[in-house]
């Protein structure tokens, strides 16, 4: 049996930072299964001490001390998480004092900066990005195409979809996509909505096999999912944006995050991760 | 003018750890313009030197420190990043090592761990939750709705879409989303689709001017847009979900991250934050 590990996330507002931050930690340590727990609000003394009494009943049952990710801002907090029967990781603690040192101010301190709607501008303007991405969907609309920041093309199924919504939501990059369909492939020639706008073109590839798997799984046996229809598009769709001068990138062996990364950069976008 | 300050996140990957940290570290400080860049895939020697060359230049036009959040796993470039002329934040350095003394193993060291597809299992299904929510977005689909994980309900416009997408790309989650329109509240009932999986409901709500604002951007001057219409379907809804005993989360005041937060809390499913 695998040696496990209790790992808590502890948080004053969602954790989703703490949780992030310490799952890039955890995925440093093989052969350790880690049992996750993400404590989320925890913030007033009386919360906190039924998280750190539910962490000390697990490190007593265990017998090893379980791991805190702690992101608490309250100074006062992040001594009580301090003392709890653990290894207790806490990033505001061990960050900020040389933060306030460097910049010769002081933090507020103040819970809920992060991940919260308190900057609505950049918020909202995040939200119009992800309806604009919507609406922009799979060629769905061509309607102020020239409005988005980067347009996705590749066969059906090469992974556009989930690929601009991250952009949209993560980023709040306004992503549309636009399908390259057999249609285009026969006449040799982008789509023609996509003309104007060729400046902002990314293409996703995938493997035949991979897509093949893909399609399988959402129309079985057919020809739209059949070995060679699949070899074909592929082929055809890397074909016409070499033609067009459309950087190419690989979904088979990429993530959503790692494609997104690349793009922004490439676009030479500014980013922000929300 | 407000002060200003340079600040890079510097990665062996996508960076999205590091400007997740580093953003929230900084919203702690206000009234200074912090000026933020990203460097992402920062993997060898020659790529950090030319990354710490912008920083150093930075800092000597600047007149101050920059400040770099850095998430290098390799210890070479972190002992080399942290010679740069900044206010180095670099948190594996800072967490590693005691992760390693208390599980009592060493680290890979290896870049490239997180938001990668190295898990493919578990990215797929991620995947998978993605098409799942796009799929049952708005109603579109009542197919397979007891394969949703949740669903959202509330009245046209009030957060239902991008708080779904956000449970599935962020946490894996299947989230469709329905509907509740003024047919329903006519007749007084939940959509008759939706009876079965009366348990995995839950309620968006929204203050009705704010409601007003963002219909009157998409259909201006409309019946649907007007304060009357909002006003009557926002109370309608409420009174829906009141009387099916749906539990309520407020759009106008909360961020899609603190809805699906507090979402997964009640529904008291595991959370894994990717």
């Amino acid at each position: 049996m695998p040696e496990s590990r209790h790992v808590f996330f502890i948080s004053d507002r969602t954790g989703i930072t703490a949780e992030m931050l310490g799952n890039s930690l955890l995925t440093q340590f093989e052969g350790i299964g880690f049992i996750r727990e993400t404590l989320p609000f925890v913030d007033t003394p009386e919360k906190l001490a039924e998280a750190i009494e539910r962490v000390n009943l697990s490190s007593a049952k265990d017998g090893k001390r379980p791991i805190i990710v702690s992101s608490l801002v309250d100074e006062a907090l992040s001594d009580q998480v301090r003392r709890a029967n653990a290894l207790v990781l806490d990033f505001f603690h061990m960050f900020i004092a040389p933060l306030e040192t460097e910049l010769s101010i002081e933090s507020n301190h103040a819970a809920g900066r992060s991940h919260g709607i308190a900057n609505s501008h950049e918020y909202f303007a995040r939200m119009e990005a992800v309806n604009f991405t919507l609406a922009h969907d799979d060629g769905a609309s061509t309607k102020e195409l020239e409005r988005a920041q980067v347009i996705l093309v590749g066969v059906s199924r090469c992974g556009k979809t989930p690929t601009s919504l991250y952009l949209a939501l993560q980023f709040g990059i306004r992503a549309a996509n636009f399908p390259l369909t057999p249609d285009d492939f026969e006449r040799g020639r982008l789509p023609e909505s996509l003309m104007h706008v060729r400046n902002k073109l990314y293409g996703l590839t995938i493997a035949p096999d991979r897509l093949q798997q893909i399609r399988q799984e959402r129309r079985p046996d057919s020809k739209y999912c059949s070995a060679e229809n699949c070899n074909w598009e592929t082929a055809a769709a890397e074909k016409m944006m070499q033609r067009y001068g459309i950087m190419q990138f690989d979904t088979t062996v990429k993530s959503i995050e790692e494609i997104a990364t690349t793009i922004l950069m490439k676009a030479n976008l500014q980013r922000h991760v929300f």
